[in-house]
């Protein structure tokens, strides 16, 4: 990755691939050779026997943080609602507020849904050429209006021109995709390896064209529909969108009662639980969310936080710091959430160092996370938007509380899922029973109880709510650098209190290690 | 990059690296083994056999997704000066706007040295663990805030506050990437190979503390001299920023009259414009500021042009389509800057593709191309801000032709600074000379000479201007599908028309070969 002497990588690669002439025996020559490296094409994406076709790495990850910044984009208008310092919130404002709040978390998903299906996309052609990265832009155009298009919707939810732009983009989204897949199939050395080298690739494009265009039909009845009457047409929307759920639980079923199906011969668009999902596509869309979440406090500080001249000079003398007292707490909202949002990256970190294939269900425990730490800078804002020791400011700070608590609770759901496949899907590290296991352990629960902590406090000692959450801000980032040694010094209690019950080598083996390990950190 | 059977990659490293005991011979073994594949470590990090220890592939990708949305996200203030539709930008104004443009060119330029520092930092640390991951967490907070402490310098010129506390962010930074190299040369498995291996670490380890700590000095220096005399204060901290351009200038002129000195040691911190920069951090970068100058109006969009129901049931009789039609020009703007930036975003891919080495030169005109990028939605904002056929339309419309021109033009620069040194840093497939040469040839200078056409016809018929910039905007990407096969017949007769002044037989042949990609390509 940092490589300093020249980084001609690629072209081993490149070396590897080009004789194509003589090589050329049958269908095979059609496609790329076969993984040539553990990580082929990541870092190098130099043009392939074929000339003009490259591989995907820089345009998924191009695409994941456009999709990513969007997914995140719609908390904004929710920051933006002016609240007055003193105003209790009136039912009014709640309203607006959870309706935006809904608009948030709705588009977050739909976004999502659409980042999932893309994944599939790309799982399906693994390398692009020119034509192939335009329509993909244009893909991401429509996705990245997809937000507007909602919130449109939630302001008139009576108005067939909300749902009709949406299902308008969302068409044309489906007939891109379709073309991307039609021209992939065209040129077979743009597909998967798999499906390149088999020999019935007429029925894979069959069958996945068949799962892409089942989306835009449906969006094309909810869009005739919301001429007629538009609750129906909702209805279908929601369809479309729980779609493979409904289809996942109906096969499940199905297969209960009447005994397991032969199984699907695509290994995406199966929409089941276990799907492979690309591992470094839920990472590269997970960084994008965590940036733009840790930044969206600072674009607002950059452009309302400085004072203007004049009212400097009118209001406090000349003095610049007394101005900029005034907004302390602006800047107390805006690091600890770029604290808290930085732990939770760097513990997501450290699970998905570990983590060797992520699955369907762990994409979604992940997207409910990421939802959940896009609401941040929203709590933190609203912690110092309230009077000092108001009922809304408690509130506000028992909201954050709770934020932090779900946010760091689905990314333990992450492991728990992970671990519960754990042959599969984690490191031979980190599975069950060890040190490591301990530590990844200690580093997850460490948000969720923290914040179930704070919270009771702030319930108990209501008074000193305030206090009690500058102080948990200020003690995590601590404890997440003396985590190693605190972790090593409880297991080595443990395995001296196991000892003492029933003395087993393996165990003082154990104990002896991690005693080492204790010094070799102190030291 | 996008596998479908479980990857396990990984495991294959961690397997070759895992028997540590035996192979522990002398100080080789503190090192991490160079390089066992071609691109090691790039798509999976799992830790190497010193336990804790990770690839930092993750961390500077997010470190690298943080840089450049605060880089570009001074744009926005200077986006959202309020101008009326009928207002001639009156002197005032223009004057407030370029103050803001200058604060937001300074801030990039400024970012884009803290995140070059960076790249070096992070090329002598190869590999991570959780200590360095949350020293470098700190080192963004503090990063993230450079933008708002140099607004304030802007605002407040005179003012001691804005420069101290620059200056106070600046030694921060620097004295955690001193702690970060001290630590890395206290665990040397977390060293770049190369100086790992080296037997003289000590002196890399002081050679590279000295380059890192005079920054920081410097800035002390500055700080203590705001307390005297501003000026002098500001003249420092422009000396510190242009310290390295100095040094190599000085450098190159003593190397002229006394004869070249022996080499540095260090293959980082030499400050050569050849200095090799990672091409990974530079795409990441790059695709960081085109992802969120890309989404930066559609945020806009999504906050202010959703109409309240009040405003359109008392001003356009509850139709919606009507209240929207208003905000047409904005989603023009807005389709245009997508367009703009994602085509550019297209053929910086393209260059990339075929970059083997990125060095110094390159990095630096990539950032002055990025910069220019920044200003598109400002730009493309400013275009229809103005009442149509005003001489403000008119110019905006130009500045928008020039901002294109020029960001296109610095991309062609990085083209043709790869080209001068075309076998250390390009692919062999486009070294001067051939189909794809002239292609990406093509590419390159598309955005420019079209820029550059449009500006000359808005002089000669400013009447039509805006037309003339529409339709620019929507000929450009066909002309980007299309271009493979205009480039190709363009070859063809060139090939032919050759061929008919002096017939050599490989030009015969490499007509024959176009001709057959052309049929390919059209059938």
């Amino acid at each position: 990755m940092m490589s300093v002497s020249p980084p001609r990588r690629g072209e081993d690669i490149e070396e590897e691939a080009s004789p194509l002439g003589p090589v050329a025996d049958g269908d095979e020559s059609l496609c790329f050779s076969p993984r040539p490296s553990p990580s082929r094409g990541v870092a190098e994406g130099h043009p392939g026997h074929h000339g003009s076709e490259q591989s995907s790495h820089r345009l998924l990850a191009y695409s994941d943080a456009l999709i990513s910044i969007i997914a995140t984009v719609m908390i904004l208008p929710v920051c933006h609602t002016k609240i007055r310092a003193d105003q209790e919130l009136e039912e009014s404002l709640q309203q607006l507020l959870s309706t935006k709040i809904a608009v948030y978390i709705m588009t977050f998903l739909i976004v999502t849904v659409a980042w999932a299906s893309h994944i599939r996309l790309f799982q399906v052609i693994e390398r692009i050429d020119d034509v192939l990265a335009l329509l993909n832009l244009a893909c991401m155009m429509l996705i990245t209006f997809l937000p507007y298009t909602f919130s449109l919707m939630a302001s008139f939810p009576d108005d067939t021109l909300g749902i009709l732009s949406f299902c308008v983009c969302a068409i044309i989204i489906g007939l891109i995709q379709a073309v991307i897949v039609i021209y992939g199939f065209h040129r077979p050395y743009l597909l998967n390896a798999h499906i390149c080298a088999s020999e019935d690739q007429f029925s894979y494009k069959y069958q996945i064209l068949k799962m892409i265009l089942r989306a835009p039909a449906l969006f094309l009845l909810a869009g005739i529909l919301s001429f007629i009457y538009c609750p129906v047409a909702y209805a279908v929307l929601a369809l479309v969108i729980f779609l493979p759920y409904i289809t996942q639980c109906t096969q499940w079923c199905r297969n209960k009662i009447k005994g397991p199906k032969e199984l699907q011969r695509v290994p995406f668009y199966s929409f089941h639980p276990n799907e492979p999902l690309s591992k470094e596509r839920v990472e590269a869309f997970s960084d994008g969310v965590f940036a733009i979440v840790a930044t969206l406090l600072i674009l607002d500080i950059c452009e309302d936080n400085v004072p203007e001249g004049k009212e400097v000079a009118e209001k406090f003398n000349g003095k610049l710091i007394e101005a900029l007292s005034e907004y302390g707490p602006e800047f107390l909202a805006y690091f600890g959430s770029f604290v808290t949002v930085g732990l939770l990256w760097f513990v997501h970190h450290s699970l998905f160092l570990y983590i060797t294939k992520s699955t369907r269900l762990m994409g979604l425990l992940n997207t409910l996370s990421l939802a959940f730490v896009g609401g941040l800078p929203l709590a933190f804002r609203l912690t110092h938007e309230f009077a000092a020791n108001s009922r809304n400011e408690l509130e506000a700070i028992q909201i954050s509380c709770v934020i932090i608590f779900l946010a760091s609770l689905f990314q333990f759901a992450i492991w728990a899922a992970a671990l519960y496949n754990e042959k599969e899907t984690l490191h031979h590290h980190i599975r069950y029973g060890g040190k490591e296991h301990a530590l990844m352990f200690a580093k997850l629960s460490l948000y969720p109880s923290v914040a179930f902590v704070t919270f009771c406090l702030t319930y108990v000692l209501s008074k000193f709510s305030t206090e009690i959450f500058h102080l948990m801000q200020i003690i995590v980032p601590f404890a997440f650098v003396l985590l190693r040694i605190i972790v090593q010094i409880v297991l080595a209690i443990l395995a001296w209190l196991f000892s003492r019950l029933k003395p087993r080598t393996s165990l003082l083996i154990e104990e002896e290690e991690s005693v080492i390990s204790v010094s070799e950190v102190a030291s």
